[in-house]
């Protein structure tokens, strides 16, 4: 007991020497609880716990990653000598972009080609030279009447003669690394819309209120729908006239003016394109000139024009809220960080997790190899996909499916606002890409810092006693703003050895026009529908539970009539858990159970516990909706979303598919280059490397609480990754930040702090507001010609 | 534009004044931007922002509520004024409590009987005046052969000779609120279970290690089922022996031995009760002599000791977790609430919320009156009741299915640590309740504060600016620990005018003997199986959507095919929202939909927005299972609790329909004075006065990180309570604590604070940590016979 003592003793004094005598100091321990076995065992690390500093301060703890980490980019250095290897393949017969028209062959972007996991493994276990590093390039092919991507392989980095630019085949399941694209001819697209823009110019003034000429005084602007369409052998698309933002907030998406029309754009000569139909309030005619007679007749009438106005805009207006004026409520850091961090491998260490994180152009923000005491749970876990499937009246909406990979996560994840975004006091991490030959740095786009929840993680209070203890999560967060849409990102880990997945939606919606829109939303504004759409956001989470050979166990809770023998005669209607093993891929395309009856883990059979039960790793829904998509067989999407079908799906690992998704698979939605579906073909889950891929996301039915902009409060999904017999107790037991508080009689007996030093110092509180004039945006670095001297910083925001 | 660079200067100088040079200045604006319609709206609240101190302060702002509050409890005096009024009247013919034995009559409990709505209504709305009061009298016969409760209605108060008690029926939908007990013998049940612990002592010193003889150095307890089963016309119990802790953690319900003997205890002569049968891994003998003959041969092997372990205690242990010894992020609140308090009428106003608040012996904590923007949206909030239903081999666990208001929420509500359970600079609210005729208070038990949840509520980036707007929530927590569980309750309110409903649970599962239970949990120690175990906890909410007449819309999500006009020859493949009203409280008794799909919202068909949409309050599940019971036709449960059968229900507002469920359905579990299932008796829901009830819970498979205790992370269910198309826009638009930066070329150009202050000052970190010395537990003043000045602190703690 002896050791206890002195270490309270110790504690208290220590925060007695700088202490504030109006506030808080502990009560010395009144007396020793009586129970010499646990006490014995308890004494030492509290020991150890007095030796905490008792002042303020707000340093970062820095470490080294015990391996490099291999899933990182590339640095500026492989950029540059991938693109100028690249341009030394005469087959490829490429232009700089900057000099390039639609009818040259462009680099398009290149990332990190990412580690089989085989070649990882061997290097993250078995001590194995780090794998080879290739660059992943994709080339874009435009001096051909059907232009395409095709994905090269270049490589080993750094560039000797030993490197080859190859095709990169092997993680298509279409056979090839190769893509038709649609988008090569996209100025001339936007020529031919003003084109029409032109032409209808007098109607669109008298009915809508604008034009849309291609000049700089265009009230309106013209935007097609995503993802292009295929259908009757021909390329079309439809294109809606949308009133241009008059106030500074960028929220066109509020102002559809329901005037639509359809282009044919088959082919790569814009003299072959034409209109192929107008829509309007509900009315379809085929031809220009069907739709100019009809709108020239004085009985056609503008069913109401989009206005900007406050209701689009972010800023703070209305009544004041009551008291808003003073501040709220804000967390502090009063000892600097409590996790480790390598910055330069981008490698976290916390409370018995470490982790790497990666950062792709397409997928944005990833986490590898996350061990937890030790041993890896999770070799990747990131988002493949997002999907916003949209359904209308109107043909633009109606077409409308993004697969938002294709415009990147990557360069859609920007800097994030410090103290807004993420506590002032956050770790701010830095995310690079490479697109249009220049490699691209957004400052302080991803955020990690430890929060207390504001509940505790596990109480109790008995006769004599009560007992606390605190919670904290460290949190890694990035916001990818694709267009409209603000995606939070966030992985929250917990001290319990679980792991909390969690997106969540702010930003502009897309509205519809609102006429005839009644099936498809809620009317919100003047002319605006909030128009219905699913959002599905898929990720892979490949979890190894003690080693790469898992299976995949459920258990079932259900009602069950038994008749027991100790209750002879009389049949009690109870319930039981089954348990069986999902074994075949076949049989993983699951749906959660809607009354929560049915839980999925994955186990190492090999792995029991001491008490015959298997350690594993459970998924399960967490928070907001968990949906699949609502409509079947799509006809925007065809076959380059089948992730989105159900809620979980768990296949076997092969090198050879790394992602359900692939950024090009929105150019022509029947022949995706990667279809999740073909990854499920009756494979075996026994004791194989197991793939979970599940979705997060939300059926969006816009209502007038979207305006100006979606809540992340209420639109929010997220996945709990909760160790399940994996442990032989909960882990947060080890924490110090726990209160043990004896009484009797209504008088407190005992106070133990297990050691906890409260700081007693004075904290600046101005210290909560970042100065966000350093808002940088991001640095570019050309890397075609290449020079390392030269970092241009640039325009920062949305595309 | 002139209003509001003032403000912004004067902001600004404001903070220079007492500014920190180190720290984090704002910057000042840089250039206004031109928008001078929407600026020209937001400027004047801008410059009243500019008032706000820019210093610390802790102040708490008290308000005075508009009306009294009607529903909080009795006053001592009513308290006291009550029993004397009862202890008059000679039909009762009660003995005092501290006189009583099991076969007087006696007042059980004492509590305000809730006002009818319908005469609550009148005066919060009408201007008439407030409702008689009276009190709720629950008065046990025992003084029969066959005991039972009464309950009664007593006023008006304050007691004169108008003043009565009769009979208090018609909330009770037997047809009387009278219940036949079998909890009257409780003290000679506990003798006879001795007498047969005494008569096996030496079979369970070798079998169980441990004996249960009613003696002070009994290593073991006796505890039986609950609710008590009715068969074949006999009242019978099964009882186990547990082990006694021996550390101080009171953790027995993790050392159950698996020995259990079936009781007949009918009638009230303990002469002629029984044992009835013998229960140990899977065996089962009818009598105590077969069970003593099978024991006390050579080969009859114990299966394994139930030994206390620090496995069982919540002090920190085990080994320490890196950088743990630093203080870890916390929240502070510089400036004082930003709510404001009524403390005696229990009346809260935030950020346009305003509320009462209720408690309770039966339910604890409730909402009453929650008005939002001058308007009540609710009318009542809160819990019903709790169930807990295990399934097990094991004869005791299999008849265990607790209701937990027969414990009642309010005893079971203590006082709470503060800093751990809420931050330290929470508004701490005291509870009372009565029993045993004496009031009781728990010093606070109820916190109130306000919390950053850690994420922003809105956000957007776009070419040239960023805007993110802060989140705040008001959170009203409390913790009810009934028994071996710590059920975590609260109301948060989000400044986007949604309500999130949440319950957590902690404190020690109710394990099983592990022997031959693989069917109902898993195996978790060395003799105990995490038995499996249903939460189901039952909410009331009496929305009331602009007035009482309110519908209930369903919105549900549907792939549709659909030939449309634009798409000639192509039918596409689609979804739609289809939108119709639930007008049957038959078709009310709903489930939530697997994929999300199904929206519930309750709206005034009368009250459609200008847009014409109605206005509404929605209702999902936010985070965690929603379950509905797994088990069917419980013989547990009878129909004592048959809202527990589905997610949620919609049912016509009666004042004879208060409350779902009553303390003492468990009593027969078969003729409950409260059978929810009548509520369901097809009244119409068209623009009737609709009242939800809802579940939340969890299937509950405890396994190895349930130990010691379970956490609050994994184990928690909500539901979030939604404006729909209420408001034309985001109330959350409305708060100050928001910014935007402007940016051109990595150059921040403008940045906009709308007027917020942050407080330069320096605020004591210690602060955090509150003085838990003064951690009172309850006051309890004995109220028959009644001495005001008296007030006699005892003993807190579980019951």
């Amino acid at each position: 007991m002896q050791l206890k003592l002195i270490a309270l003793l110790v504690s208290a004094a220590a925060a007695q020497a700088i202490g504030d005598t109006r506030h808080k100091l502990l009560p010395p321990r009144l007396r020793a609880n009586g129970q010499a076995g646990l006490d014995a065992q308890l004494s030492s690390r509290q020991l150890e716990a007095s030796k905490a500093e008792s002042g303020c301060s707000d340093g970062t703890i820095t470490t080294t990653a015990p391996k490099s980490n291999i899933f990182a980019g590339l640095t500026d250095d492989e950029f540059a000598d991938t693109t100028a290897f690249l341009h030394q393949q005469k087959f490829l017969n490429l232009t700089a972009v900057s000099n390039a028209t639609a009818w040259d062959n462009i680099i398009v972007t290149i990332d990190l080609l990412q580690p089989n996991k085989s070649d990882a493994i061997n290097y993250l276990d078995n001590g194995a030279p780090a794998p080879p590093r290739y660059a992943h390039a994709t080339v874009q092919f435009g001096a051909t009447l059907e232009p395409y991507v095709q994905e090269y392989q270049v490589g080993p980095l750094p560039i000797t003669n030993q490197s080859a630019v190859t095709e990169l085949n092997y993680i298509y399941n279409s056979g090839k690394g190769k893509q038709r694209i649609y988008n090569a001819d996209a100025a001339s697209i936007a020529t031919f819309q003003y084109q029409v823009g032109t032409q209808v110019a007098n109607i669109t003034s008298r009915l809508i209120n604008g034009t849309a000429i291609g000049s700089a005084t265009d009230t309106l602007l013209i935007g097609g729908n995503d993802p292009v369409i295929h259908e009757l052998n021909r390329t079309v698309q439809w294109n809606q006239f949308y009133a241009i933002n008059t106030g500074f907030a960028v929220d066109e998406t509020l102002l559809p003016t329901g005037l639509e029309f359809k282009t044919d754009i088959t082919g790569r000569d814009p003299s072959k394109w034409s209109v192929i139909g107008w829509y309007y309030g509900g009315q379809f005619w085929p031809t220009t000139r069907a739709f100019m007679t009809a709108a020239n007749s004085p009985d056609f009438k503008s069913l109401g024009l989009a206005v900007d106005g406050s209701f689009g805009s972010t800023d703070s207006q209305g009544a004041q809220l009551p008291h808003d004026d003073l501040y709220p409520p804000t967390a502090l850091q009063p000892q600097g960080t409590r996790y480790a961090i390598d910055m330069e491998q981008q490698y976290v260490e916390w409370m018995g997790f470490s982790f790497y994180i990666g950062f792709t152009r397409d997928t944005g923000m990833q986490l590898h190899n996350v061990e937890y005491q030790g041993q890896r749970v999770i070799y990747e876990l990131g988002l493949q996909e997002a999907l916003a499937h949209y359904a209308s009246i109107d043909p633009l909406q109606s077409a409308t499916a993004y697969l938002d990979s294709y415009y990147g996560f990557g360069p859609s994840s920007f800097e994030l606002v410090q103290g807004f975004d993420c506590p002032a006091y956050a770790t701010y991490v830095n995310a690079s890409f490479y697109t249009q030959e220049a490699s691209h740095t957004h400052a302080n786009a991803i955020c990690l810092f430890e929060y207390d929840p504001g509940y505790p993680i596990s109480r109790h209070i008995a006769s004599d006693y009560t007992t606390v203890s605190k919670h904290a999560d460290l949190i890694l967060r990035s916001v990818a703003t694709v267009g409209n849409y603000d995606y939070m990102f966030e992985y929250a880990f917990h001290i319990d050895g679980s792991i909390h997945v969690t997106v969540r939606a702010s930003g502009y919606i897309q509205g519809a026009y609102y006429a005839e829109n009644e099936e498809y939303g809620f009317h919100i504004h003047d002319v605006l529908s909030g128009n219905m759409h699913d959002h599905v956001l898929n990720y892979k989470l490949d979890l190894d539970v003690l080693g790469t050979k898992n299976s995949l166990m459920r258990s079932n809770v259900v009602p069950a009539t038994v008749q027991y023998n100790w209750s002879p005669g009389v049949p009690r209607n109870t319930m039981k858990v089954e348990r069986d093993f999902i074994t075949n891929e076949n049989d993983a395309q699951i749906n959660w159970d809607y009354n929560g009856a049915t839980t999925y883990t994955v186990v190492n059979k090999d792995q029991k516990n001491q008490y015959g039960e298997y350690r594993g790793y459970t998924v399960t829904p967490a928070s907001g909706s968990i949906v699949h998509l609502t409509v079947q067989n799509s006809t925007d999407l065809g076959s380059s979303a089948n992730w989105a079908t159900n809620h979980l799906y768990a296949v076997q690992q092969h090198d050879s598919e790394p992602r359900s998704a692939y950024p090009y698979n929105n150019q022509d939605t029947n022949k995706p280059a990667v279809d999740f579906g073909k990854f499920i073909n009756g494979e075996s889950l026994d004791q194989e490397d197991i793939v979970l891929y599940f979705n997060l996301g939300m059926h969006h039915l816009p209502q007038t609480a979207d305006l100006p902009v979606t809540v992340f409060t209420t639109a929010q999904s997220s996945m709990l990754i909760i160790p399940q017999n994996y442990i032989d107790y909960n882990p947060s037991k080890a924490t110090i930040h726990n209160v043990r508080v004896n009484f009797n009689n209504g008088v407190v007996t005992d106070i133990d702090t297990f050691g906890t030093v409260v700081p007693q110092c004075q904290l600046d509180f101005g210290s909560v507001a970042a100065n966000l004039s350093g808002y940088t945006g991001e640095i570019i670095t050309p890397k075609y010609p290449y020079d390392p001297s030269a970092a241009q910083v640039a325009n920062p925001g949305a595309a």
